[in-house]
């Protein structure tokens, strides 16, 4: 079927040994060209004429090379590593990595070729973000909550599951809301949901907010930005100020919904001023806009006296509530969920009938039994004291090894925190880092504008580390500064 | 804020009261009638103003006595009795129920309000689908599959999992796939889903399907219908021949994508026969366009041999796979699984790597674990024969107790069948049949078009149903036609 006419060569000398690139780009199918370079280059390794150890052609090479873009060149590489092919090894370039070939047998065990491989590298300390902590878990509880709900009478097990999600734990959730977060809301306007995104493209749908604008803060989480880029909304991102999002690019603004995270700001972690609360709810009851907060790690709070939640100040009916078991349980149980105001039960019902539950009953039962026995409130407590240590120690070294070559952004909350670095860019901090074995991240797909002053930043996730671990990744990160 | 520019009164006789009916409908407010009149009948009974027992005013009295539409005090109706505060009764009218009120306070235990509520009636067989059977369900292997997941050691459980899936699954289900239904993939072309639909929404995603046409058999599987149709698509109804699909319809529209049920139509039964597969097949060659091969209960085919799935006769990459664990294993365990094209896997990787997988690791971890144990084989051999007896049973009832009154529509296979009824309507018989006790379904919402001839269908599923409760019901059933 491929009509080839254009081929291109280009004879890199890698690894020692001359490999002639003569890829078959055509311009005329309609696969893209970078998809075109991806499969070539991906045969040539599995048929084992690109061999491990070989050091590919630079980016800059094989885009002049080939003529074609430098995103062409880029995106077959980015794939060929997500796929475990090529491998980048920093300030040394990107070479053919070492795989087990996984075969079509099935006899045959294929061995785990991981599409979001982390590098094989030395990595002694990963601040990743969205990792919990692991040592204090009670396991032993949470089996047992696994099988006492398969165990539950009633023939659940065999059926689909209510679509708004099993009541036992809609109850539990709006018990633990009303005690933790001061939101009074019944069972019946909580929709369980299989993750935030899963909420948001769930919101979209009822407020019908295809072609409409939607304001986000900026920086703001990617992961929802996307979901809405995806379900059709333009987004209008919004600059935070010291205590938040700006009210007047909301006020002069025409979107019919924004998206906040007012507890604890995501990425930067400021706190939205109680006096702009009150703006944003008489911003929506003017205009009849819709405020959805997510809720996302008020749980974790180290100081200071928590402002109420948007929810509960809400008199009128225009604050969506989205809450997650991420963070306060485990990002592994997939769960979390949304607050309806009562007015939009009908619009929810008529719109969601059709669709069934995606979190499986399984694992909501066991939840529900596991803050039924108290064991959440209990875990709560103790993760945030554990956090609330992890936290001083992260701060503490950052202080003494650190000094004044960074500062700390955010207020003391959550589970991350952001640096602000000088005198050196935060990509090449996260480079240097990851050479010493400490991985660091960049914050910047947060934000929407490319042109933001986004690399003075990186990002430290502390959840799932040990306070040891904190400080030799700590110190390990000073010694990368200039 | 609310504005009162009509108010309509109406006394109605209920329950040898009278009760004053004097919703404030108003139209200038952005809320719709149905829901200002659904919150009002709302309020007067959790304010013990309309008390349980008591029968509300028919629609029709209704609609006439406010001057608005039908649609309006039945969309009211409808909601009030999704949320427990009605009560529809065969025959009888609909009625104040008998519910708990939910209190705010989180000290009361709440008693559930199913939101979809099944009516608390006098139903002794229920030919609900969608059910499995319980009793030879292997409760203990399970349970040890939940619990050595969490045992697994790693990290992972503190972490949000792989966003493809994790992989150990996928490489099961590939093996699976070989081995029942020669298809053959690696793990990598493998993307768990939590449901059908969540697979649909992200095919939409990846093959751009906003504004496009897409096409489905009519009648067909609703759920997905309202996917599509929520992701923006144009759906093309395509009658359906005795061997399936009609291939003019496909070869003369303009879709970019099939949505099909080949193995077994959902929901009428038929095998899409093997001059269509390939017909269908050369379609997707020459115009570009994608197949989407629903397998959704290929497991349990009870006669002949099984005609090889589009995915195995697929010679390009045109074919995307569909799977789920919902009918051969539990539908609790919300675990479905796309099998893409290698050619999509960059275009996959793009479009999504900005969103997490929704189905928990621990569900899969487990179902993994099945899956090795060689407990899901055993499983489907021991339902697969059960099954087959179930329907055995269910055909030779229905051929004993309603002779030529009834037509069995479609092949021998699935967990359901479809009943073409003469002489009565569709819904009468299902009508006279909750009232002693039987409850049997309409499937006229499979029909996008709603002057089909729909009504003379009436729809039994029978996996959860025993085989007396099965004889029981259609004895039942049969008493029911004139
Ligand atoms: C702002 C924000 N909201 C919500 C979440 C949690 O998402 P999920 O509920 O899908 O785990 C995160 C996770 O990183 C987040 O950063
Ligand atoms: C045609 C069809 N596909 C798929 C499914 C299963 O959907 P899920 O995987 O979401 O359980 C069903 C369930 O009724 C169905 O009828």
């Amino acid at each position: 079927m491929m009509k080839v006419t254009e081929i291109k060569s280009l004879i890199g000398t890698v690894g020692g040994l001359k490999v002639e690139f003569t890829p078959f780009l055509n311009r005329e199918l309609p696969e893209p060209l970078y998809s075109q370079l991806y499969q070539w280059i991906k045969k040539e390794i599995e048929d084992d004429r690109l061999l491990p150890g070989m050091k590919m052609p630079s980016i800059r090479q094989l885009t002049t090379h080939l003529k074609v873009s430098r995103n062409t060149v880029e995106s077959a590489y980015q794939q060929l590593q997500a796929e475990g092919y090529l491998e980048s090894i920093a300030k040394s370039g990107i070479w053919v990595a070492e795989i087990e070939k996984p075969s079509l047998q099935p006899e045959d065990k294929i061995h785990a070729v991981k599409s979001d491989c982390k590098p094989s590298s030395n990595v002694v300390v990963d601040f990743e973000y969205g990792n919990v902590d692991l040592d204090k878990f009670p396991v032993k509880q949470w089996k047992k909550c696994l099988t006492d709900a398969v165990d539950q009478e009633n023939n659940w097990l065999f059926e689909y599951g209510e679509k708004q999600g099993e009541f036992e734990l809609r109850r539990e959730i709006a018990n633990y809301l009303l005690q933790s977060r001061g939101v009074r809301c019944k069972p019946e306007q909580i929709v369980i949901t299989s993750g935030t995104q899963s909420s948001i493209a769930l919101i979209c749908r009822l407020l019908e907010l295809r072609e409409e604008h939607v304001a986000m803060e900026e920086p703001g989480y990617s992961g929802v930005r996307t979901v809405f880029e995806d379900q059709g909304c333009y987004i209008e991102p919004v600059p935070l100020e010291k205590d938040g999002l700006s009210m007047e690019h909301i006020q002069s603004s025409r979107v019919k919904a924004v998206y906040v995270t007012p507890s604890h700001q995501f990425p930067i972690g400021m706190v939205l001023s109680i006096s702009k609360r009150i703006q944003l709810l008489k911003w929506a009851y003017q205009t009849g806009g819709y405020i959805i907060e997510d809720d996302y790690d008020s749980e974790f709070r180290y100081r200071g006296q928590p402002i109420p939640s948007l929810k509960s100040l809400d008199e009128e009916e225009n604050v969506i509530y989205l809450g997650t078991f991420s963070k306060s349980f485990l990002p592994s149980v997939r769960l979390s969920y949304i607050v309806l105001p009562p007015s939009l039960m009908i619009q929810y019902s008529q719109k969601s009938k059709d669709y069934n539950q995606s979190v499986s009953p399984i694992i909501q039962r066991a939840m529900s039994l596991f803050i039924q026995s108290g064991e959440f409130e209990r875990h709560i407590r103790r993760m945030r004291k554990l956090y609330q240590r992890k936290h001083q120690a992260l701060l503490k070294s950052i202080e003494e090894q650190m000094g004044t070559k960074v500062e700390i952004v955010g207020e003391k909350s959550g589970l991350h925190i952001l640096l602000k670095v000088k005198g050196v860019k935060g990509s090449e901090l996260i480079e240097n880092g990851l050479e010493k074995g400490v991985k660091v991240y960049s914050p910047s797909r947060f934000w929407m504008n490319p042109n933001a002053k986004r690399n003075s930043y990186i990002m430290l996730g502390f959840g799932g580390l040990s306070i040891e671990d904190i400080e030799k990744g700590v110190g390990i990160l000073a010694s990368c500064l200039p």
